[in-house]
């Protein structure tokens, strides 16, 4: 082995980073609170710092392995401008040159992009779209996120803010959300989603339970939970295939800690997207599962964007 | 001048063609009924024995110039194949290889897309969006057609039949639409989609009136009418809102007989995209009318195919 990428992955709450082979392999990994740190630069350096260590650990593998690059998977990340624009889920404020950042620190170069496109970037690079030039990816966490791509490039629009599919509008007078507007989509098909299906299903429930307690009881067979999934999958489902007339993407990826109930979301929506789709698609287009393990799926991801640039046909 | 580019446009009545200049000058034209030819292969031959003799014609004129390819736009085409597949709109059935017939005929090279799709890619050339790399262009006819740009390329997906924006569902147990499902957008917003809006909000009128009838009404003031062009723009308005949180393009542009309605239309529209556009793409939009002159567009579009290619950055 010649040469690694870091591949770094900054959440809300905490920031994984570690290195990745060209093979998609995770060489060795570390975590960090992200709300640990009050200043971004601060961060930057603990990550670098930690990151250096395990390169010198590698080098005693694989004598002369070198840095080939870092690449940053972080909220509300603009890759035409190398920042982190007013995330509202992270303490820094304004602008963030992360990309500078961290490339200073390392003494590599980097690249930064929105962490559900990264996570798409590292299915095509990695999982379950290798060698697809035309897919969706959708990550249901807390929101909803996506990686558009078309022609084999990533949809990253004039603004270098295309995909926000969580915020397409699905319901009129829908369900509040964090934008301030009603009806997003990821108001109804996230892991935040879900709970307030279940919880409008189960109105006397004694306590607020949270999206892998809700996975679980349906798993055992809980007619609220498994009706939670039915109709989040149905909505999901619904959406995709207007994203399909869209796009007409060869698959849609599916990515996130729902879609450990497997079948109780995958076949209400694999119905209600064939049930919506426009014919000259019908059974054209793929709905799977991600094929990356979830805790290497960021790094993974975010170490695509240096693997894809540095070997491009 | 050295060079000339056919373009072809085959419409369910008419298929138009002419020379166009590098510049964007339609130098010759000609028109003929598409209906008169029972198969595919009449209409080429009669299409291509008139640009031959326009060719012929231009000849004396500029002494040496020649045939640099040809550009068609047809309903149903798909690039990637060459061929109209199953139009309904056209007599000839299955899959006809218009691309390689022309080619054939003309002796020339040729290239083939779906008429919404030439359109696209004439404003990019010669219209409204010269220059940019990221935008929609929706075309207001019989139904709603558009092309997607991003990244500087035409998006045609994994199957050559993408952007499909006519039959996004705007509405559950809306409109039934031609493709057999209810509530899509063209059953909305487009020529026959006003004038059902027209005839629900004038149900005792005396007789059936088109698109063109609504709109000299709306302009002379008929409160129907222009209530008619109030729905449509909102509806329009409110699914480009969508459209736009997809490939976050930098200017949206609407061609057609609908848009001489001007700000009867344009209002509502501009309205409702604001109102219902999430807070990041807010003010940044621009939605634009075409700048193509509509008996020319078809063909400036269908030839841009050819100078795209051959003129490539």
């Amino acid at each position: 082995m010649n040469e690694a990428v870091a591949g770094i992955d900054i959440g809300g709450t905490n920031t994984s980073f570690g290195l990745v082979s060209r093979e998609g392999k995770v060489l060795s990994k570390g975590t960090l609170g992200t709300r640990q740190f009050a200043e971004a630069d601060e961060l930057v350096h603990a990550v670098s710092a930690d990151l250096k260590q395990q390169l010198q650990s590698l080098q005693k593998q694989y004598p002369g392995i070198r840095l080939l690059g870092a690449g940053i998977g972080a909220p509300n990340a603009n890759p035409y401008t190398g920042m982190v624009e007013y995330a509202p889920n992270l303490s820094w404020k304004g602008l963030v040159p992360l990309e500078k950042m961290f490339s200073d620190a390392l003494g590599t170069h980097a690249k930064i992009t929105n962490d559900a496109k990264a996570a798409a970037l590292g299915e095509q690079m990695f999982g379950a779209a290798r060698g697809s030039r035309n897919f969706l990816v959708i990550t249901l966490g807390t929101g909803l996120g996506s990686g558009i791509v078309a022609n084999g490039e990533m949809i990253y629009g004039h603004d270098g803010f295309a995909g926000e599919l969580g915020h397409v509008l699905v319901e009129r007078n829908g369900r509040l959300c964090g934008c301030g507007r009603h009806g997003c989509l990821e108001t109804y098909c996230s892991a935040t989603g879900i709970v307030r299906t279940y919880h409008e299903l189960k109105p006397d429930a004694a306590e607020t339970v949270d999206s892998k307690e809700i996975t679980r009881r349906a798993l055992e067979g809980e007619p609220e939970a498994q009706e939670a999934y039915r109709f989040t999958g149905e909505m999901l489902g619904y959406a995709l295939s207007n994203f399909a007339a869209i796009t007409s993407p060869e698959m849609i990826i599916l990515f996130g800690g729902l879609v450990k109930a497997g079948d109780l979301l995958l076949n209400p929506v694999r119905e209600a997207f064939e049930a919506n789709l426009l014919n000259i698609y019908r059974g054209k287009i793929k709905i799977k599962i991600s094929e990356l393990h979830e805790s290497d799926a960021a790094l993974l991801g975010s170490a695509s964007l240096i693997y894809r640039e540095a070997f491009k046909e």
